[in-house]
Parts: structure tokens; C-alpha cells; sequence
């Protein structure tokens, strides 16, 4: 058996006006969360919200003293509008100001010349904070504590997370699988609640969506042992193939 | 001048493993948001979390006590890992049972032998609640107070916002214009903070991306007020293209 007490457990801190307002399409949940699960640690929340101090310091807070690590996106960048590296420091109850290890990156890229007054925001990290590298455009990310702190641009929070996955302690990978029903969930939720019953140890979902205006469901077994994964994969598979059957006659 | 405390303010609580887990990427967040910008509601935070009861109710009373409207999807299916309806329950202290008015929308689906156990779990309906319609599949949502129920199949749920945007009372709508600034967000950062610091009541928003691997940036006006933003709109369009062509030069 697994000890799930083991399992390291994470959230995701969205900070952006323009994904509530609509304009922009969120990318990077999906990302973080596909890299979790293959890391071995549980995401179990996300929260997108506003670009506003207390908005920011007060779920930053709520959610660093409740899970493992917590990963934020967005509001790094040179513009008067980018205010998370102070809302940070202010949640954190720590100083900030221009840090010479990030000035030192970005020289990498710019000109010492060309390192404005707002470029030189960007240089900006909470005191305590060790960097994290940003192989696309220099201007580094942070980590303080057990927050992660990222660019909201997909392909540059993408190799952020390059970077922080080698600090992250994974837990053993949870395993999953996925058994087409090939038909509505109402035909298939009464066998699947019992086998639920039976083996509480292997969480059991269902995920319909539709297909050709057909319902369709996706059954997925979950479990972080694979022999347990592989026993009620099967009796699954067996009870799908009966009501396939039976819904052929 | 508008008074902002007229508008109405939302959030999302989005309920579903599938999306932690990123299995399944989340596509209502975004359609809703947009809706709720066409309506004139200030959408201020999103939650996802996982298909738990403590949290569900958790996560619900904090958002229904601190916006306007909230609006939940995901959960309300006839599987035994569709517990939001009675989460929803608990959080309202409410009593919940199978509702006569939810089992005759279904009626027009179904046969009445086809109503078996699982599929009458999806006319479990909170006491006191009123139903949103279900064109898609029947099977309703519902609204409890200011919460309102939704499936989390996108077409089923974009379906049940049709019903649900007649009963939410919109605000004076956000207007917005975008400028595309045709450089990184270094080079326009100060004279847009200098703008921002003249024009407060016009939100100034600076949005990077990269195209052919180049920063670009889109600079994004925000006001409810028309005459506002046009008029800080044409100062910033001078600006840019005073920049530009200093650029150029």
C-alpha cells in the first residue's frame, strides 16, 4: 500500500486581469498540471485572480500554509501593472528591491546601457529568494520558500518550470488508465459505484463528453500501485464488455 | 463617472479531478468569462478544485459570501463521483431528494423504465432551488441563492448559461481597446506608467507575447466610461508611434 501522507501536494496561483476578463485564454494550468502528475505530486487547487495586491498576498497566503509548493504565474514583466514580485515580498513580510544576481542574468542580454529604469523592475526579488533561470528572455523567476514564482508567457513560464522541477521532491507517480464505455454514463454508474465500494483504494471517474451528437464516457482508474490498478482495470473491462453486450441485443 | 461599486462581481468554481490531474482541459472558464464581459460582471477569481465534499463547501461559502453571482460546473452527472449537487446542499444547510419538476424535464427524454437509480441522482435537487434549463441533454442545473449549478461538458454548459444569463442583473458594460505596441513591453513601460499615473480611472493593461521568436506587446485599455478611453486611447497611440519611429531612427 501506498502511504498517501507521502504525497507531496501542490496549487497554482493564476495572477491575471486578463484571463477573467476573457481576453486571453489561460495555457498554463494545463501545463503545470500535466507536469505534477508526472512528477508524482498532487495538484489540488488552482485559483486565478486579479492583478491586486491584496487579492494576491491574501491567496498566496491562504494557499503556501496549505499545500506542499505553490506555483504562480504572471505579473513579473517591466510594466507598472506587474506587481507580483512585491505582492510577494508583502505576503512574505520581506523586503525587496533590485538584485544583483538578476541584473547579472539580464547582461547576458542587454546592454548595460539599455537596462532601463523599468527593465530594471524585472530585477527586482524579494530578499531570501533564490532565483529561478529563464533561458528564453534572461529576466529570472524566484523561488521563496515553497512558492514558485513564474512568467505568465506560456513558452517562458514553460521553461521555468524546467528549471523548478529539478527543487521539486515527487512523490510515487500516481497511475492512471482509461477504459472507453462506448455509451452514456447513466448506462455504466450503477456497476462502477459498486465497484467503487469494493475497491475504495483505486479512485474510479467518469468523464462524458460528446461525440457526433452521441454521449460518450471515459472511465479512468487511478492508483499508485500498479498491481491494484491493473486488478480493477480488468474487472472494469470485463463489466464494459457485458453491458456492451447486453446493450447490442 | 461610473460608481464601481454598481457593478456586479462573479466568480467560478470550477469542480473536477480531470482538470488537476490534466487530463482534461479546462474550457468553461474562458467562455464564461467572456460572457460575463458582455454582460457587464466583473469576474474576480476563479477556483478549480478536486471532487471532494469539505472542498466543495469550503471553497463555495467563501465565494458566494464575498461576489455577487457565483457559478460552479462539473459533477452534476449520474456517476458515484458526481457529488457536487449535494456538496452544494451541505454549504446552503439545505435537504436534498430527487425534485418532481427535474424528473419531468427528464421525462422528455427518457422513458419512465429508462429512470433507473443512477439516472435519477441527476434530479437531486437542493430544497429551494430553481432549475436551469438542459436543451442539450435535459438533465438540469440548477441556482441555489446567488450560485448557479452547471454541467461540465462545454456544449451542455454553454447551453445552461444561455438560461442563466436572463436572470443576472449586468452592470454598465467594460469597454476596451488594445493597441498593438509593435515592441517588447521594456520599450513603452515608463511613458505607459507616466499615462497610468494621469488617467487612474482608465485601466492600462500591458500584455507580452512572442511572435517569429520577438517580443511584441499588446497594450489594453480598459474604462467604462467611452468618451475616457477614446481619449486616453489617442495619447497612447501618439505615444507608440512617437516610439516607434525613435526606434526606426
Amino acid at each position: 500500500m501506498v502511504n498517501n501522507t507521502d504525497i507531496p501536494t501542490a496549487a497554482i496561483l493564476v495572477i491575471g486581469d486578463e484571463i477573467l476578463s476573457g481576453r486571453t485564454k489561460d495555457k498554463n494550468v494545463g501545463f503545470i498540471a500535466d507536469r505534477l502528475t508526472e512528477l508524482g505530486i498532487d495538484l489540488k487547487e488552482v485559483r486565478i485572480i486579479s492583478d491586486e495586491q491584496p487579492a494576491i498576498v491574501s491567496g498566496l497566503n491562504a494557499l503556501r500554509a496549505a499545500y506542499t509548493y505553490v506555483f504562480t504565474t504572471g505579473g513579473i514583466g517591466p510594466t507598472h501593472d506587474d506587481i507580483t514580485a512585491d505582492s510577494v515580498a508583502a505576503a512574505f513580510g520581506v523586503t525587496i528591491d533590485i538584485d544583483q544576481r538578476a541584473v547579472d542574468v539580464m547582461l547576458e542580454r542587454y546592454e548595460k546601457a539599455d537596462l532601463t529604469e523599468s527593465r530594471l523592475r524585472m530585477a527586482r526579488i524579494p530578499a531570501g529568494a533564490e532565483l529561478i533561470a529563464n533561458p528564453v528572455s534572461k529576466a529570472p523567476g524566484f523561488q521563496i520558500g515553497n512558492v514558485f514564482v513564474m512568467a505568465g508567457v506560456p513558452n517562458i513560464m514553460q521553461a521555468m518550470m524546467d528549471d523548478v522541477s529539478t527543487r521539486l521532491k515527487g512523490g510515487q507517480k500516481m497511475l492512471s488508465l482509461a477504459i472507453e464505455a462506448g455509451m452514456g454514463e447513466g448506462m455504466v454508474a450503477k456497476p462502477l459505484a459498486e465497484l467503487q465500494l469494493e475497491y475504495p483504494d483505486v479512485s474510479l471517474g467518469s468523464y462524458p463528453y460528446m461525440r457526433d451528437g452521441k454521449f460518450q464516457t471515459s472511465l479512468v482508474l487511478r492508483c499508485r500501485d500498479e498491481e491494484r490498478l491493473n486488478l480493477v482495470a480488468e474487472k472494469l473491462a470485463d463489466i464494459v464488455t457485458e453491458l456492451q453486450k447486453s446493450n447490442a441485443d
